[in-house]
């Protein structure tokens, strides 16, 4: 019979081995849409009862059940252009990249900022790529005064540590951080959608550990590599009564043990250590690559093995995917010039070795 | 290595042994939230492929990034008072019932329209039902004509087969046929939501199946006793080209190992056959007592062992729930005056029996 009694432990023991720091709170879930689709609704609630000043009144509840004010408020969440955030109705309306996933689907009025653009290499475009992420932050202080202005107040910020779907698109901690502040300022939940970047392959645990932010993101949702869905979220969220938060299967406990499997040899075997120094050949070898191939690859980037390039031309990008193929390393592909790199948490330097002599095989038979 | 080689075969049996009538696509998914949420994304696209006339255009694909029209189209979805489907942003927006789900989410501007309240018993009350179903059919129409009239078209129609959430409210056949053929002249699809109703709690596999429908539903989503979360959908809704409806898990192939095994069971077991003769049982014991206690209980309804009854205050409600629990009996409530009976497949009549005995000794109490 499971979940047994021991459930409870196993959960705490997991929630304590995991947490992001500054995050005790966890809620499972099932995939990384309902994560995210939920966490909005979190993050809705928490926004209502502070600016309300605490629970639902009786007019509230009355309200709720008739889609009308003041029960049901007409509040926003801020995403990002290129971000991508899931399948559901409401992550469809936050997601900005894949066309099939959103064409002929209804959207929900959500604002959406631009998201930094890097040139690169990056040790070239230093002012050039501040000033992007200053023209970034500018935007989405105005478009959450605007919005509130409006009447359509911004309740949460939803973003990507690194913008997956949409292109492998990067910004730097002195973003990440500014983010924060202008969420602290403007009441605005800030949720840090580690869907994709959670559990290693950017050679932290969570992505956003590298940003070294003063305090944890207000909610860090999970799934993928993690395998059960779910998020962290601060204590200060936590609803104030019961049932606000709810779904038949909340999860599923058996994905939890996989989960418990997965993070102890993720210890046991020292794969983060080994994820830093793979990423670090990976990622030396793609600058050597486009170095030496100037006229089809550029702006090799990534954070560990989480990295990518370029192709010059995007017709580029399916031949050499599919040349890749054909030799036996899978890469995939995002926007419409990237190619995407996303080994296993077990990927070694001699790995890397074999992917980068296979690319350079495929760039020369251009 | 599971899913296995075997695993496509597995799932075409299993649609042949439980799809509804004129069904044979299934999609497998998560939960009943996300399978109703994909279920209305699903009616969104086929809905603004008929009305193209086609495939996506360059500009459809460009537009949707941007959450704008062509590509992004202002269709709604029409649902009904008392109706529950579930706790994503759009599902909540569709759900009408349960404050604590809904309060402080904000909401689509979907449109929603009354479902019938019947009297009972229904042998007395046959007019003033009809009539009342009619009043709701005819609103059905009227709130589609206006939405299309102010440009945001009824591309679905989602309905529970009986009201579970909101408080056990039953249609007739007549009303359910009535409403697919309003939803045939209108172009809008029919979603029947058997999340709750699926799998042999009402006597039919598919509860719907009682309703003699001239051709299947549209859309007939499920979760909960099935296991799996997922949706049958007719041949003509399904999407022209690959990755429309997508998800990282699409479902979980342990989860239809699990419904397999429970679909075989029903069968070996006869377990139809025995809710019919249990909820006969049970029906006819609630009737009885409600003649015996009129002062307290009254409108005994069901299909099969899928009922219900209502006490004549809202504070019998949780007393009694509360008595018959401490007596050994779990009952749910819902609304603010129905006890609600959901036993497991296995339930026999002389446990109808002693559900019924414990009942009236906590009645006799009051």
């Amino acid at each position: 019979m499971y979940p047994n009694m021991e459930y409870p432990d196993k959960l705490e023991k997991l929630v304590k081995t995991i947490a992001p720091k500054g995050l005790k709170h966890m809620q499972t879930l099932m995939c990384g849409s309902c994560s995210n689709d939920t966490a909005i609704k979190h993050a809705f609630i928490a926004y209502r009862h502070r600016e309300r000043g605490g629970n639902p009144t009786e007019e509230d509840l009355f309200s709720a059940m008739r889609n009308q004010a003041p029960g049901t408020p007409n509040y926003t969440v801020l995403s990002f252009e290129s971000g991508f955030h899931g399948g559901t109705f409401a992550c469809l309306s936050l997601s900005h990249t894949v066309q099939v996933y959103k064409v002929d689907v209804p959207a929900a009025d959500f604002p959406c900022a631009p998201f930094p653009r890097f040139k690169y290499p990056l040790k070239e475009f230093k002012t050039e790529n501040r000033a992007e992420e200053d023209r970034c932050l500018v935007r989405v202080r105005e478009i959450i005064d605007e919005r509130k202005q409006a009447g359509g107040p911004v309740a949460a910020v939803i973003v990507e540590p690194i913008q997956a779907e949409g292109g492998d698109f990067h910004a730097t901690p002195y973003f990440f951080r500014n983010l924060q502040q202008i969420c602290k300022e403007t009441g605005a939940a800030l949720i840090v959608d580690e869907v994709q970047t959670c559990c290693g392959g950017t050679g932290h645990f969570w992505a956003h550990e590298a940003w070294d932010l003063p305090e944890a993101p207000d909610f860090v949702t999970f799934s993928k590599k993690l395998i059960s869905g779910g998020y962290f979220f601060k204590e200060e969220f936590d609803p104030k009564f019961g049932e606000r938060i709810f779904n038949t299967w909340m999860g599923d406990p058996s994905k939890v043990l996989m989960m418990e499997a997965a993070v102890d040899v993720i210890k046991r075997d020292g794969l983060l250590e080994l994820i830093r120094e793979s990423g670090a050949c990976l990622q030396a070898g793609l600058e050597d690559i486009q170095n030496k191939y100037p006229q089809h690859l550029h702006s090799a980037r990534g954070s560990a093995t989480f990295c990518a390039i370029n192709t010059t031309d995007s017709a580029l990008q399916p031949t050499l995917a599919a040349s890749l193929r054909n030799k036996g390393v899978l890469v995939g592909t995002c926007s419409t010039n990237t190619l995407r790199f996303r080994p296993a948490l077990i990927f070694q330097p001699h790995h890397a070795e074999i992917i980068l002599d296979t690319l350079e095989s495929a760039v020369k038979e251009l």
